[in-house]
């Protein structure tokens, strides 16, 4: 958790922000117009390590037309916010910007024209980034795409971004809520839409006891007859055992593993990890197998961006000839939701999952499984977590939460489901008293 | 038609019997032992143009136990049995053999252990090759795989090959069937376990006019709104109107044209060529999108055997990087019914597909296609509209018939629904009285 080393990755030129000073865009409220609120968020203000995560005070954006303001009661941590630290995602915007692609709250404010959402309405967001906040404003995607075509998805240019927000089913915890939809929407949409995951089938999933891990296993469970493989820590095999019939400990020959048990292969893997070398995943599939890659965590190999064997990783994964998936009657996909929700634009898929996703909260069939929760102000630490893959199920952060005095963490640690140890510089970074507006 | 050129493609060492001369093996009967009958077949004696398909008398096969012996009515062929002819496919015996890889027939006699057929019952077979026969026998493929196990996949040294065979339903004609399940199998398959076609989905098929087209026309529309866009040449356009909501000529630029009805493309596109580069097909998918080749007779590019142009399509087809797949959304697969019934003995998949095609037929919501019929010795003639791309439906073989005589030739030409023109010289292949044992 320390900085050490860091020096040698240079900071994004004129992103950086040394701790304590304001940024050049810093705007003092001046006594003429009304005093601008202050937004606590957690910043990143360059690619890196965890030193470039900072909580900093904001000026709250105000509503515009068709757009929502959120107050943020609890935000969900993923493997994707530690590639997005270390610059290692597509589409990134450059830094100082505010992390995090999901959140619950209570709608503070709503702008001209917008009737689904009321002030008051607990809600559920998920956006390309800027989730991490006290006060989120955003335009929702509307669920009807004819209701407003491409101009809503474009928007004028100072438009707040488009995120998908939802009505939080009142089954589920406010942080149970700010962890849903970055694990059940890839979960649900890998089995049913691109898998298409049926009766009979024997699923592999890699890193089983994350957060989409322990969706699919809960997601699965309610097909008949599907047969479910999971890879992850030896730690969480006594919890997955619930949904796994097979596990398999990270470090151990998975191929090998499996086989012992299904000599002839699986019928599906979805991996999380890109790692591997795809002809491996491939070679144990059965005939019709599909081999799904929905993420690369495998990329990320340290605290800080590692462009070396980032590119190494890259060049040294199979290029596949369609014509030997021909012969070995095999497909090989791919699926990315925030890709799919905020580059291609094609949400009514999402729409109808979320629809069976609440059918499933409102009769209890699923119950979102949260790790633990954390302040804005250790944020590094609940990365660090994650990228241990110390988690079982989802981490959260609260701004509404302080940071745990070392009793405290303490007490935190002993009840903690996998006995993580936090780090015990945990004082994390200091909230800066500088703004930045939006 | 003419074998011209074929100097240059040099017969397979020992595999080319001159016409009108027995093979090394060729075995007289003797007086001691009774008369071997002989059996009329269609035999492939070395990879090139039509001058290495010959009608020949072989000596019939016994059956031994678990076998059984079928006589056969007709034989579909198909555009695999052009590769097959080219020695384009892999897997492919050493010539001479006899071509062909489904037929219709009688069951002549079974073996010991056979519970399934008995004599006198009417069979569809497919075969991995072998069926342009008068007399074929062959091991049944079990329904269940515990019947026999593995043993029986391998089968003695001697055994008669393994097929699937299956009892014709009665609402089918013997050509209608004989050319059933190279077709409907795969339309089948490609539809419901491979692609997975789902209401809503828009089905771009190439080479919608022939066997697996027409197959794949009728049975996508008991999916409720689904739309298929076919390319095929203009002359069948007419007839294939009754399943295929836009159709592209063959001449066209598919990706043009299907973008001026679909704007944001297709979600699925079945593709029996190969040929084109796969990334055209790929941009032309929807988020969720699958890809699925099914073939590759793009690579058929004359009457011969190309050694160059096969390795050229073969070098030049894009290899994906699995990263793209996933920043795309999408899914690449390959389908191929003989791998995977004969290489691969993937077979439970297939009797679930009988069942639900059986149904189908009986309910009279399929109507498996005829374009022709020809007689043995016009096999070449057969082959050659497939390779003109002239066929609407299947094109069938058969035993019993005579060749055309000019007369009769020029009466079919007239009823053809695509207007073939023959060749003038379509003597083909004279029945040689050679034999040769099995």
């Amino acid at each position: 958790m320390t900085a050490e080393g860091e020096g040698t990755n240079p900071p994004v030129a004129g992103a950086n922000v040394p701790e304590g000073e304001g940024s050049n865009e810093t705007e003092a409220p001046t006594t003429s117009s009304p005093p601008v609120k202050q937004t606590k968020c957690v910043l990143l203000t360059g690619f890196g390590g965890p030193k470039y995560l900072r909580v900093q005070l904001k000026d709250q954006r105000t509503v515009g037309k068709g757009e929502i303001a959120v107050e943020v009661e609890a935000c969900g941590v993923g493997f994707q916010d530690l590639m997005m630290r270390q610059g290692l995602l597509d589409f990134l915007s450059k830094p100082p910007f505010v992390m995090g692609s999901e959140c619950c709250g209570k709608v503070a404010e709503v702008g001209e024209g917008v009737t689904k959402f009321k002030v008051g309405d607990e809600v559920i967001v998920l956006c390309d980034n800027g989730a991490w906040t006290e006060h989120l404003v955003v335009r929702a995607i509307p669920e009807d795409p004819s209701e407003s075509g491409t101009e809503h998805m474009e928007g004028p240019g100072n438009a707040a971004p488009l995120a998908l927000v939802l009505h939080k089913p009142t089954s589920v915890s406010a942080n149970q809520a700010a962890a849903f939809l970055m694990s059940y929407l890839p979960a649900y949409l890998l089995l049913h839409n691109v898998a298409c995951v049926r009766s009979g089938d024997i699923v592999l999933v890699h890193s089983a006891g994350g957060g989409v891990g322990t969706a699919i296993g809960q997601l699965a469970k309610l097909i008949p007859d599907v047969k479910l493989i999971g890879t992850a820590s030896t730690t969480k095999h006594e919890n997955l055992h619930q949904f796994y019939s097979q596990l398999i400990g990270s470090t151990q020959d998975y191929v090998a593993e499996v086989k012992k048990e299904h000599p002839n292969g699986v019928t599906v893997v979805l991996d999380s990890r890109s790692g591997e070398d795809t002809n491996k995943s491939l070679g144990l599939l059965q005939p019709l197998g599909r081999y799904i890659v929905y993420g690369n965590s495998s990329f990320v190999t340290g605290e800080r961006k590692n462009l070396f064997n980032f590119a190494k990783s890259w060049i040294q994964m199979d290029r596949i000839n369609p014509l030997k998936l021909l012969e070995e009657n095999k497909c090989l996909g791919g699926f990315s939701l925030k890709q799919m929700l905020f580059r291609q634009h094609h949400t009514s898929v999402v729409f109808e999952a979320w629809k069976a996703l609440q059918q499933l909260l409102v009769e209890g069939k699923i119950e979102p499984i949260v790790d633990s929760e954390w302040s804005f102000e250790e944020a590094k630490e609940a990365l660090h977590k994650l990228q241990d893959r110390k988690n079982f199920g989802k981490v959260v952060i609260s701004p509404k939460l302080k940071p745990k005095e070392p009793e405290q963490e303490k007490k935190a640690e002993e009840s903690a489901p996998t006995g993580t140890k936090r780090a015990s510089d945990s004082a994390g970074a200091a909230t800066t008293t500088s703004a930045t507006t939006s």
